[in-house]
């Protein structure tokens, strides 16, 4: 079940980003769900990562290598998360990368590690080790939707999204693909975004925009509250495209690439949502007129999780008194319901504290029958705004999780 | 669906407590669906309610009321909240308590009136009144399995509790009835509580004891994390017992009752967790090892409301990287993972921040395979502990929400 038709775009290959993918059989036998990446010498990379205090072993040290050495490769797993595993999930990362950087030519330190998956199992360190020749066989600038594939895990689809940009003449190419689906919610959540560009940038501003455009996009989306131990979003820079090195994070040029690439990141986020587990709906929660982004957050992030406003979406009722009781109990202090108005896309619904006198049933039900759900909330003592993106909560939703790992 | 087995308890009348109960029509025909207690002239009530800022007509009405006049009624409807029904819901409820008050020859303002149903749809008060009659007719100290009913939404069964206890030498009883079933989250969710002693207690004492049962078993239990517009746990006392009035909170009076009142609360909690809307666990989250009571509940109410651990439950999966996944992002300020504990029941499943070496996937199931399941959890950082009782997420649940209004 996923909301919508995203074909997998035509994405233009990347000079100085290659790409291998490889089946270890860690999950099912004959699937692709090892990937490399392969990082020209003259490129950097920067990312972001799950908060999470019980971050995975890769986590820990994908931060570790990021600050140490220059980025050139990154070996990614599905089918299991090297989560929750102690000292030994921390030394078969290690084992991993040192594996990888031998085949390449590299220090261990210039090796990122990724794992999405089942917690808590051992990393099936040997499998991956045999498939690290023919990942090196298969690297490739064009492979971008077999890497968009070899990472899913619940995912139905793979996701990817591309972009081109003039950046002082020059013709500048930014991809992306990512996986979603479980687990998902701000901070990134059992979420990994690869993002790749032949701009040249200098890492501390390719740091800057990856921060900027993870969180106008990945940490916009909330499924299921779940934050995951696993979550990341690393972007490569590879220095191919012949534009002047950006370094001001003040230029022109910073600003178009960072625009480009929170666009890549944002339609990989809202397709994570549409492909959420069990999703029927992609519902927008904006909230505005608030007195602080933190009150719009609460609001937003009381109406996205609630289990009782998902499942109304799922059947399609326009059941807004639940809406209102979630607003009700976000937190915000001194709320005056009086002046908090809510629409479902250009439905005026609530006003004056209860049902608008406008409103009919026959209305909600025409915006609660699309699939495409806006739920807009003002506060109407602010300026501050704040938007999320969210799925229904679903029978599928529950096969799925109750099923996840039999 | 529902957890376990609750059969109605003899419940002796309270002297002093008189319990009316009509069928007005509100949901079905034929289903009783009103409520009137009748308390005697020298008793007096006291009333916790919804924190939730769209808190129902009747809410408000009920702390006006109470701060105005001694109590002499309450009037019970099911099957319509009266919730975000804006100034007409307010005229809507006092219209009944004024019915009520004229029937009974009191004031208006010595009537309570509580709503539980459907939000934002006006309330019939055309029915309600026409069975005025009725509910004074069928006045009788022996109603209370009766009044349990009639309060019923979408719970399977009727909830009731009671307790005897000496106090300077005089039995009083306590007697509670309550329903709950979705919408269920501490401060009082779409959870009503009634609760009459024979008593002879102050009114601010009455206060304290309702304030403070209600904190440890009420406040405790989370279905879905949504906090209802309509919740209240109100108290009344008849002073019919005998006893010497109880007006002392330090006093050896006031901890017994007050102990007798949260044992029956506690027990009426409870049972409606094991009824929560779809649930087939009763799940114990039991956080010890806090550096704060504030941090304890953070992580309590992480685990609780995870819909990945709910299903996990549901399906009877001992996947504890879930739970390690939860309180990982609860938000615990520097959480060293190595210095957690969790067991679910007596099994040790995580500890040195991964699968603990002695546990095997066998004793997991064990436990999960059981309908009573704790979760406890050491963050090995300090004394506090706090506590909740929740359920697992289940196809149910999802069916129940997503037909409530069809």
């Amino acid at each position: 079940m996923a909301v919508g038709d995203y074909p997998f775009p035509e994405m233009p290959a990347i000079a100085g980003v290659a790409i291998g993918v490889a089946a270890a059989g860690i999950k099912k036998p004959g699937r692709n769900d090892v990937l490399l990446f392969a990082l020209a010498d003259k490129g950097c990379a920067a990312g972001v990562f799950t908060k999470n205090a019980f971050c995975a072993a890769p986590v820990t040290i994908c931060r570790e290598h990021l600050g140490a050495e220059k980025t050139r490769y990154l070996v990614i797993n599905s089918g299991n998360a090297n989560a929750c595993t102690g000292e030994q999930g921390r030394v078969d990362a290690l084992t991993v990368c040192s594996a990888v950087a031998t085949a390449g030519g590299a220090q261990t330190a210039q090796v990122l590690p990724f794992s999405t998956g089942v917690i808590g199992e051992p990393l099936p360190v040997g499998k991956i080790e045999a498939v690290i020749p023919a990942l090196f066989d298969s690297l490739q600038e064009s492979n971008w939707e077999a890497a968009a594939r070899a990472i899913m895990t619940t995912d139905t689809r793979p996701k990817g999204a591309t972009r081109q940009v003039d950046i002082e003449g020059v013709t500048v190419t930014v991809n992306g693909i990512s996986k979603g689906a479980g687990m998902i919610n701000p901070n990134m959540a059992t979420m990994l975004g690869f993002i790749a560009t032949d701009a040249a940038v200098e890492q501390a501003a390719l740091q800057g925009i990856v921060r900027e455009a993870a969180g106008l996009s990945f940490n916009r989306i909330t499924i299921d509250g779940d934050t995951s131990t696993n979550d990341a979003c690393v972007i490569m820079a590879s220095a191919e495209a012949g534009n002047p090195v950006i370094s001001d994070t003040r230029s022109a040029a910073f600003e178009s690439l960072k625009q480009a690439v929170t666009e890549v990141c944002t339609e990989l986020a809202q397709m994570i949502v549409a492909d959420g587990e069990g999703a029927t709906k992609f519902v927008t929660v904006d909230v505005t007129g608030g007195a602080s982004h933190d009150e719009c957050l609460k609001v937003a992030y009381a109406v996205a999780h609630s289990p009782l406003i998902k499942t109304a979406l799922f059947a399609s009722d326009p059941n807004w008194g639940r809406i209102v009781a979630a607003i009700g109990y976000a937190g915000v202090e001194d709320l005056d319901p009086t002046t908090v108005t809510v629409h479902l896309n250009d439905v005026l619904i609530v006003k004056n504290g209860g049902r608008a006198s406008s409103y009919t049933e026959a209305q909600g039900q025409a915006v609660m029958s699309g699939d495409r759900i806006g739920i807009y909330i003002d506060l109407g003592r602010g300026d501050c705004r704040e938007l999320l993106w969210t799925t229904d909560l679903s029978y599928e939703y529950v096969r799925i999780n109750a099923d996840y790992r039999t």
